[in-house]
């Protein structure tokens, strides 16, 4: 399979992605009449439904990554070459800023804006570093067969139980930043949410492999 | 399996969706109270799990179109022979009014009635184009047996990251016009969104041709 | 496997899904503070994971039936003994007792009580008919190894598709009558609900034998 | 697998899922705005999630107890040796104070707290003692490869039937109990939650034996 195809799929699954988190986001917040927690619960249900179904339709073509850190994860376990990954990561980031251009398109909203929502502190880092550990752990660790409805599951739990809605993705971080909505985030505060989730990708890396392997 | 059986699964399960969609929306809109994202996300459920439902029981006779733009690329993909295209679309559209005018029913309201809720615009036909290109992606690109689940959890992120709440379905639509509920379409507004689905319906079969076969 | 065991698992089930059914309408409708459609949305949650658990856990010993309509259905199909169905109703009903009794108790309500919500109508009627008569399809008509959740997606979708909520199961009607709550039904309401379930029955029985066997 | 790995799951694994209810349980708490109906769904799903991802993923190594009262019915079954019953506690403790402290310290809360949260009386009692039995059960029964979204699903139903919101689990109640917000228990309550749990158990158990084997 030729690497521009892999691209394609990168880039094809993150703007899905990107374009169900910003426009549940917009759609929910529209609807929900200021009960955030029904926007969250919409935006959730949404996230898994959209990721389940991403990851089996596209994994057979690129692997399904969508993620920067997690592309960095499986370069160092040789299962991406090297070479490879910068294309993947454009392919990510370019498919991340279409998916969030999309969203605004299609709910009648100027294409090009920025976000203006702080999400900083120590408490959010130490979420976002929190949920690119699990994230990481969940996918190293999936049973055959099982890794779309794991992801979609623990990206679900995560937004709940970490007090930054876990990005867990620095693409999510860059996409987001153009929807000035529920689900956005002010390019200010992208860089302290990328570190924090290339710390926690490093982690559950680490934690990986103190466990016995997955298939033992 | 002869034809008639098949056009007897198209029509039980468009009538069956008609009925899931229009039934819940009214029951929604009841109990709701005004608040429009808790009576949108029972719908949402209700429709993941009849399709979820609909596709498995009935995939096997007729291969649970449900789906005029789907038995179209069907036909083009070979798959359904031309000679049946015909009785195919009829048993939906029939499908699709028999199942509003059930719910229509089971609610006490007057078995005719027309929507007067008006859907258009730019960015609602966008978003009819867009949700039904992924359908016809998701459906082509499905692993053997997952077809169930993967149409019915992307219908269910599709009704809300689009703006429209993802119709997708021109025996959708044509249902939904008898109905003056929360998920009515008023018949004017009726040709907008069949004409953006159609055309999203190629430019989904156009991408999966882009994109290596699924069993690669 | 001796038919006291087999009675045993459908006493066990029928008190399981009624307790589910009973205990969550209580928990919801205190908590809900009048928001009839959150309260329904959570009874519908537990309500299929309930079903799907029980028909997993307990259908490799007594079909899992927790329902007179299903086992005379099954009677009709000689898939149960003649002799077993008058068993298999005295456990189900009995179950249906006691696990109403065990929600009220766990709830600290009175344990025998009466509920007092009418449910009635021709527009009720037809719904439960329609109600059953899909379950008995989605039954019959489920792949090997996927009626656990057929059947439990199929009835998360009939509580808002129907106006009656769906009961379908003449056990549920009978244990429903001893709580006073959300999710009960007056006693004299309920020979119309399990009349209408009867006849919906026979119709899925009837739609089923006209459509090619599963299998093919 | 030497014992020390089994013992870092269990440590991990009760972690996440007590991370996963208690920083849920903040978060919906802090969103929901008092509707506790609302607060009450998202937390029945991102356990719901947590648990089918943890059991999956952690379950290969130590079995994915992460439940004192399971640790103590799989050394009763001579399936956990009792030599390790003593390092699986205490795991399972250590992992579920660390998992609610995590969920404080993401949500900027002082990382050691304790719940005032009173939980007592007959009917809670009661139903501690029934959401374990059913815990139990459905572990014991489960066919081969759906104990993990069996238990998650259980779990799910059980948070709403029971008057309790089903603990079902002795760490659980440990974790909660460093917790001042909606999941919380206070520790004087916690003596009474344990112990109707381990008589729960020991029922659960033997209704296991009542019926046929699983296999039959």
């Amino acid at each position: 399979m030729t690497l521009w195809r892999k691209a394609l799929a990168e880039l094809l699954g993150t703007a899905g992605l990107l374009c169900a988190v910003v426009g549940s986001g917009i759609m929910a917040e529209r609807l929900a009449g200021g009960n955030v927690a029904i926007a969250l619960l919409a935006n959730t249900l949404v996230t898994v439904f959209a990721l389940y179904v991403l990851i089996e339709v596209l994994g057979p073509v690129s692997g399904a990554h969508f993620n920067p850190a997690v592309s960095a994860i499986m370069t160092l376990r040789r299962e991406l070459p090297v070479a490879s990954l910068g294309v993947y990561l454009a392919a990510q980031l370019t498919g991340a800023l279409l998916g969030a251009w999309l969203a605004n398109a299609m709910f009648d909203l100027s294409v090009l804006q920025w976000s203006a929502k702080v999400r900083s502190g120590w408490g959010q880092w130490l979420a976002e570093l929190v949920a690119t550990s699990g994230l990481v752990l969940v996918i190293l660790r999936a049973p055959a067969g099982k890794v779309a409805q794991l992801v979609a599951c623990y990206i679900g739990a995560a937004y709940w139980f970490t007090s930054s809605t876990s990005f867990a993705n620095p693409a999510a971080v860059f996409g987001r930043m153009f929807s000035d909505s529920f689900a956005g985030i002010a390019p200010a505060s992208a860089t302290g949410f990328v570190v924090a989730e290339l710390i926690g990708a490093a982690v559950g890396f680490s934690v990986y492999r103190l466990l016995p392997p997955a298939s033992a």
